[in-house]
């Protein structure tokens, strides 16, 4: 047995399943395990297929040039990796589906793989400076033989933002075209019926709304918090009021009514209604409130994978903006930014994605505007730190 | 036209081969192009090879392990990457073999490709990130399935080392076995037919034996550093001598014996010879002439880019190392060090490869040794900053 | 208010200490607040020290080298960096020492802070690129003016080490010196004083020693594991001794010995208690048995956290393995492998402090060893999930 | 003698200035070097200043904020590495000031150093990974105390900017006010007298200006270039015209049309300056000149520095906007979008800087506009690979 972790054992003990290795199927299709009953590296990983793929356009033509070699092999990588994401994307929307969160033993798993996923968007930022080794006159000896393939055109990378829950209406259209309008046959009905599945958004946003606490009849935590913000507020008013007439006196009085307006704005839940129905909340009222929650809360047993699960989730958000924004500086070094010749440059059009606009999780990031000082925070029964 | 630098102009103007979309060969295989004259994203890539490539032995089975997935991903990630490296490192060493390096006008390229091969490396670095979210726990569900495949079965390493120029007799051999040992049919064929080809080690040895300024007849840059050095340790040793008797006198004269034994050596062409033929050495003495005096005359403009190569071959040597040494630490993680069953453990074999054994340009580290102060080193013509 | 974080609002509402402002001791040194009651930005950085303490000696020496100023920089930043690692170490060790985790709601502040170590450690392994800017003969332009000045002599590092649990007797001496003899006065008390302080190793021991649900007249894991896996075995055996004689038998057979014989290994203190002595264990059996029963059941509510910890303790000792790595590799770069004069060559003295030796936290990279089906597991009772 | 490169030997050989030891002045300022002449680390790092400037302004309150020693040391790093910069970027300015670059031995010093530069700042990006470990809920704590301070002040990242050449007219104000009104007394006059020095742009430009071969009795690149494009356009169209009428046809009649438009602009001297003066473009005609002929002959000995120096340049303006972006994630991840209440969201402002405003060198990256096939560049004589 090899201390590579790729080696299983030669032979095998402790199989978890140890009957099945006879009933396996001689019939299915897979993988050629001739080499007594065990496979080997190039097969399992299936090396035929992958070390392939690669067909130059240029050279097809007759015109070999080097670089599109990197530009190919870049893009299939990048393509696994939006696969792994996916897989892992939707076994966490699985466990939120099959309502397995409830069950709080998954939520390490949750939390794990949304990690995972961050780790993956951290390498595919930092996999820019491989492609970045091309100049833009290496690119331009091979760009016309890759009309009209687009980076528009990845199936994956669509099902990504549509699975997260990117909005539809809060997309910026490139030259006025639906970003479905990219796809066709098998791919587009993929997208689509990816369109009908519940976001992780939604899937996060109904976990939220259950958080244990929100109870009107129970520790009823929003209540509590209302009444302690204002009267938190009625006495900061009191003691700056005593305060002698000055620059500064005014100063803080004007920055207490801004406060005092988002606190208003916070308790009224007309007011949440129509900014979701704008567009500029994403997160229903309820669940806003368990996210505010868990993060006052953060350190109770209960809620500290909670919180690093809303912590991973804005670092999606954020990694996804900045891949975008990688991919916008690559793609200055490569066309510049006036190349576009037809409708809008695409350079323009790519960097109005790297905007607030594609992060889905924006309401976590705006929950700091809420914040208030611990002592304004509801106290939980301290003997035994539990929700009364 | 798009911003992507993905994407092609739709319609092309300005092409190098204009005529050949007319003469373009029907029955070519390769690319659908149905679609007007040009190409898709996904068929360009060729995902549907690409991304049907991933099939978990686990599930195959009957038991699907999540993680097996990851695992399948990394390793060809791993995969795509070597190609990509041995694309670059057979384009450069074909600059080499057809003498292309004479004209200087290649050595941009052949600095660039080297340099695009270590920032590959340095992805594969960060790349171990990702699989370390993977526990100890989580590759245990499904490591049985794997058996027996084995990374010691990665045909493209192995091409990489031996392309490079990792010696055969420097290996640590694994069981006692030969690392071809692990190859059969037409990847052993492979294997065996790159050794017959020049390595990288071998045509930078050549491109350095003939740096201009060695002849003996021309600059003669080593007998005169010769006479140089031993002029110069001559007026040291006759410094140190007529300093009052003390303890830092002792031991400058102890440290002047040392200096001037090791370049006394470095004059012995025997003793170098003996090196090599012990493996202590790779580079013949005179490509360790070619390369030392780079180093000393790298400002002249016609060594700048020669230094540059230099540089980035000893950035290889450390980054596969790097990436050696970061794998042995995935394997502790996973697999702990004890964990051998048959012969000695995989931990220790893996372990024992991160060795300077194994670093092809070690003799460039070493010349370190060699350095001498800046007036010891023989001038130029300063007027025409040219080899006389 | 600016949205830059570094800025705090312009005056303060909500200070959770209101009063402050006004008790403000006139006569406390610190910071000079003389702008309105406020700091600005380098007075609070202390920019004047920070950014007026690099003196390169090479210009006090007359023969100002350019390079030094990095070397000077990129050492301060380390430092900076292990004053923040030790910030950190100590207040996860106070929270240890004062049993404050205990109360799990710390669990949170512990992950996090080892986790931020291991943060920082990426960064510093990555910093070594920034470094490796300058070539070996850049170095050698200022070498001789740093002497005798040395890294070894960083009592930082040497803390850091200590504090978290480097064992004395398991270092490799170099030259047959003390790691503490590069110190004197202040500096070799402050590393005798941390010495005597319980390690980051010894407190998460006593940690692990309490986990729930090793108590013998409770859940019992160690009794109830080893019943488990004793019956595992001989089923195993006899499932075995029912196949054909084949050499796949002969090989399972054996395999199985090697197994049994590493069970029972475990199961025996009194070995383990040896091991401990000399050195090859590093952790108390009843602290292993709780990180063994904390991977079992990491998914449990309770111990997910737990897990995370042990993962993240497991990440700094590999960081700091590779920390060393590159360490050496930049000492090769710069001065080769052979450049030692007196004594032992330092480049070797590093590369041997690459090893398992340095690991504090080996014990849990080898439970790998002992990871069994998970069927061979002591069941909790499922419906409540928790240690009867 | 150590392996450690930090080490210098312990007694000194081969000192340049060998005599200096006796001759140093008794009476300079510096190192105290007590210790049989030499110095000791922490001295040389003079570590009583950098450790010992990390003042917490929560603890002087009397309500230490754990997370704020991070705070501290983080910027602190930020701002040793930008003094790292400044000391890279001075010097290559004094050499571009200095004329040496003429001497063309200079430039693999110039390209190393700006290679330098783009390295911190790689590290620079990466260093925000540690800061984001602290949560908005941590920086809520202890961001009261910092009030007024400001990133706005840091002295060093204007100067950055100045000298880099980001242009005074092209800077989004904030809130109003000129990025100056954040300095006072030295500090703004340190600012102000940076502002008169020769920024890297404009240097850049003069030696840009100096290219061989444009001389227009020499070489004349821009009369060639412009006689082939206009022949290369005029063969283009003849052939188009010549093809049946289709959409294709009028397709690529259209694009011709683009592509003369904007040569004929290329070629008006007139546009170039009108568009200098609206601040669209920043480099004068003939260093635009100079630009495009090194790209074009980046192959030719002469140019390969000079092509990897641009770059460069390239490589620093998406690395500062790389950290610009970063920056605003973190901003969002810390205090949300809207948290701005007097003037304009600090959050948005920055955002805003995320510009190709701040790009320097931006008329490099729309150099890829003009690009043309290889066949339409001007021939050089091939024999001699020199203008003739």
């Amino acid at each position: 047995m090899s201390g590579c972790p790729f080696l299983g054992r030669k032979h095998q003990l402790f199989t978890s399943k140890p009957s099945q290795a006879e009933e396996e199927d001689e019939s299915q299709k897979g993988i050629n395990k001739a080499t007594k009953g065990g496979i080997v590296y190039g097969e399992y990983l299936q090396l035929d297929k992958v070390l392939n793929a690669q067909v130059l356009q240029s050279q097809q033509k007759g015109d070999k040039i080097h670089d599109e070699h990197l530009f190919i092999v870049t893009h299939q990588a990048y393509e696994l990796w939006f696969k792994q994401i996916l897989w892992e994307l939707d076994s966490v929307r699985d466990l939120f589906i099959k309502k397995h969160v409830r069950d709080e033993r998954n939520m390490l798993k949750v939390v794990s793989r949304i990690h995972r996923i961050t780790m993956i968007f951290k390498l595919l930022v930092e996999q820019f400076a491989v492609l970045e080794t091309m100049t833009a006159l290496d690119f331009f000896d091979f760009r016309e033989y890759l009309s009209p393939a687009s980076g528009f055109q990845s199936l994956q990378f669509r099902l990504l933002e549509a699975k997260i829950g990117v909005a539809d209406h809060l997309r910026v259209p490139y030259n006025r075209r639906h970003y479905r309008d990219n796809f066709h046959g098998q791919e587009s009905e993929t997208l689509l019926s990816s369109e009908q599945e519940p976001t992780l958004l939604q899937l996060v946003e109904k976990w939220l709304e259950r958080t244990p606490g929100l109870e009107n009849d129970g520790f009823n935590f929003w209540g509590k918090l209302q009444a302690n913000i204002e009267e938190g507020l009625k006495m900061e008013k009191h003691k700056l009021e005593k305060m002698e007439d000055s620059e500064v006196k005014e100063d803080l009085l004007a920055e207490l009514n801004k406060q005092t307006e988002i606190f208003t704005a916070l308790f009224d839940p007309k007011r949440h209604e129509h900014l979701l129905s704008k567009g500029e909340l994403r997160l229903s009222y309820k669940a806003l409130q368990g996210a505010l929650m868990i993060n006052f809360y953060r350190e109770e047993p209960r809620f500290q994978v909670p919180f690093q699960l809303l912590t991973a989730l804005m670092e999606i958000d954020t990694l996804m903006t900045k891949w975008r924004y990688n991919h916008v500086c690559m793609v200055h070094r490569m066309i510049g930014s006036k190349a576009g010749t037809g409708g809008s440059s695409g350079y323009h059009y790519l960097r109005s994605t790297v905007s607030d606009r594609y992060k889905v999780f924006v309401d976590l990031f705006n929950l700091t505007k809420f914040l208030v000082p611990r002592s304004w925070v509801p106290k939980l029964n301290p003997s035994i730190h539990k929700f009364p």
